[in-house]
């Protein structure tokens, strides 16, 4: 079975109201799947099913869901429901919803916590926005070098059951240093008597509080862990942050990523909950930079408009010419663009990228040149559109696509690299803004050949 | 600290052939650290650090390896080091390196294995390629329902070492059949005595052994797992799952996500890997498909040729309207393609989606109108080029711009639900596959525009 689905069953004791028999079925569910139940249902219903968990599962669930049904959810509930959710919930994930909210309904909610979680609760916010201190959770396990295994074990049984996690135990020392990580597979594994002290090689990986978010994925990506311990500068111990909160992280950066190569700015929020407002202008500026770029063709066409008045055949191959350009260049841009947030492809490697997009843009060009060529060879069988030079006409248009294929693919694949050079995001070179620098380009391309073919008949 | 950058040192004593101190150095780092180092070492010095490596240690630092890398050491390593390496690994991680290799050199590989360790390989070689029995280790805990926590933690303490992970246990019957699974956390924190059956809650989630590993990253998501059990279509537990390889899935997934949206087909290897013949191919198919969709744009323009040799002027701003459309459907596509992946937008929100797409559409058009005509009114003020008429040719430019960037922010983000509609994957709606769509039409539009208001005058 692949998790457990919505049952019509469930919506049918819903809607009988039948709240004895819900209440004894959700306390087995998961919080992933009374989530989703959640997530389906109306709205007027949501705040009945918290009222029939168990306190615990009720703040797991509420954890569970999408920041804005969280939002919604603490208006319908009573504040009485509010403050145990509140209470119960982990600190990271409450930090991330009290960043959602204006700060006037942070200081209410957080006056509804109890003294110790509202100490907590105030320590995370006072870490800037987007640092490593916003993710993590003071709630982890620490042992003393001179205890043993049985200790730990001891320990863990007595005042673990509140811990994010029990996966890795840390050492520190009497001024609360951190001094190493174990793991508890370690003492799962060690003899019951082993010293904390034998077990270590106080070799451990930490996160600086203060570092940027993005700083922690690529560390959780390289060790390979699901909890990693939060230094101060003095390398206390503060919190951890675990690799759930950390892929949130990782995915907001793809879709910055995703959005930027469709060229615009990051949204940085979800698309049907932004303001209509707020993503026109996210949208406009780069479209604006694109437009204002590509008025270039306007010029470039201007400059060569007798040679269109002379032969108006050329004008109907422009859009064709320069969007395959453009498209080479998308399929270029994109790939590089990609490999160099996997780290395949770094600046030193530009050399080896360029002869391959050379060998590549050539084979493209030649293929679309060929195509192109049957093209205006074939119509000419059946009318006399491309007149008397048709030859020569398709000539002029193969050479051109050749030179502009690979001119996108060449100017695609370097962009990400010329940016990454000077400092900006490889990912703003993204397919529209390339097929505008080639556009131009490809125009200039294209009534060059035009001229050294046609001149004399057409031209 | 974040990790353990590679010193100076290191290579110093590299370049020294002091092997004695870099063995006793090398004994404390991680694996992590080793890759790194190795990565980047010159090729002849890879195979040097690890037969200095402890015999365990040299297979987790190996598992880090990229693929190509292990690839590349397999040839430069003795077959005893090879044979000691490929019996440490962890068996999934083994399969993924064998799923490159061609057969002829698996089998061989196969051969250095010891019996237990080859059964293994080969029946995990067995599942379909793509299945979830390709990313699994038959290497976890399974317990049984009469024992109590103490037997498990005694269980774990005598077999636990070659697990996979330890943090979750399975509770098995007599015949092998998953009827639970337990974290490990819930013994840490539980009375020694206390029996399994009375912690389970026959409540668990598994992945069908052949059910396809893209499956298994929709699971791990929403459970928030580190690892989940795998069963036959007897509810057999068959072997494990663990988050990191998913998370290694989903980046793959994410990669063809992505050159997707750049006009081309995934192409399932690194770009520096792949050779040049296959990357053409892959990228050669749209780059035909969309030039031979693009043409349509030359049977356009040829339909308009005589507004054209009539008003030239017309004929210079064709790029800029219809790229300016492309750049629109570009930004929409985008959006709703990522937004789809992520589960914001589904195929029922199709009409909120359009409804924003209008008004963005109409405001976005307004903004390049103005910005339109204020250029051609400026240039007129210095030049003669729009001619006596430039004022009729700014509004036909202004609203064609209105009409176009409209339509491509429609065309743009409606494409991904039709193509999702039929089956099809939305991010096929790439970028420039909307811009091909949006330059046809948009001819269209723009020389339609340029009928009403230019007829009698230009035209």
């Amino acid at each position: 079975m692949i998790g457990k689905s919505i049952q019509p069953e469930i919506r049918a004791l819903i809607d009988a109201r039948d709240f004895t028999t819900l209440k004894e079925i959700f306390a087995d569910w998961y919080p992933a799947d009374l989530a989703e139940l959640i997530d389906d249902l109306p709205d007027e219903d949501e705040a009945i099913i918290f009222r029939l968990l168990p306190r615990k599962l009720a703040a797991q669930t509420y954890e569970y869901l999408e920041l804005e049904k969280q939002k919604s959810l603490l208006k319908a509930m009573g504040q009485e429901q509010v403050a145990a959710i509140l209470n119960d919930m982990a600190p990271d994930d409450r930090t991330a919803l009290f960043e959602e909210l204006p700060s006037a309904a942070v200081q209410q909610l957080i006056s509804l916590l109890t003294p110790e979680e509202r100490a907590t609760a105030q320590s995370l916010l006072n870490y800037p926005e987007d640092s490593i201190g916003r993710l993590m959770t003071p709630d982890y396990i620490a042992v003393r070098r001179d205890w043993n295994v049985q200790d730990v074990l001891n320990f863990v049984r007595a005042n673990g059951s509140d811990k994010e996690t029990l996966n890795v135990v840390y050492v520190v020392d009497d001024k609360g240093k951190l001094i190493d990580d174990i793991r508890m597979r370690e003492f799962l594994l060690a003899p019951l008597d082993k010293q904390v002290s034998e077990m270590m090689d106080e070799n451990f990986v930490s996160l600086p509080v203060h570092a940027d978010k993005e700083a922690a994925v690529e560390v959780f990506k390289k060790y390979n862990r699901t909890a990693l311990p939060v230094v101060d500068s003095d390398e206390h111990l503060v919190g951890i942050v675990t690799v759930d909160d950390v892929l949130q992280v990782q995915e907001e950066e793809t879709t910055e990523d995703i959005q930027k190569i469709g060229g615009m700015e990051a949204l940085d929020e979800p698309y049907l909950e932004i303001s209509l407002l707020q993503m026109v202008k996210k949208r406009a500026g780069w479209l604006v930079i694109l437009f204002v770029g590509e008025m270039l063709t306007a010029t470039a066409m201007g400059f060569f408009e007798h040679e269109i008045a002379k032969a108006v055949v050329l004008a109907l191959f422009v859009p064709l010419i320069i969007s395959s350009g453009g498209n080479a260049g998308s399929q270029a841009s994109t790939l590089i663009i990609r490999a160099m947030a996997l780290g395949e492809v770094t600046l030193a490697t530009w050399w080896g990228v360029m002869k391959r997009e050379i060998i590549a843009g050539l084979s493209l060009g030649c293929i679309l040149g060929v195509i192109g060529f049957m093209r205006i060879a074939g119509w000419t069988l059946f009318s006399d559109i491309y007149g008397a030079y048709w030859l020569l006409v398709a000539f002029t248009v193969s050479f051109s696509l050749i030179g502009v294929v690979l001119w996108g693919s060449l100017a695609g694949s370097m962009m990400p690299f010329i940016l990454k050079k000077f400092g900006a995001d490889p990912a703003a070179s993204s397919a529209p803004f390339v097929a505008t620098l080639v556009d131009v380009t490809g125009l200039v391309i294209y009534f060059s050949v035009a001229f050294m073919i046609l001149r004399g008949t057409l031209l």
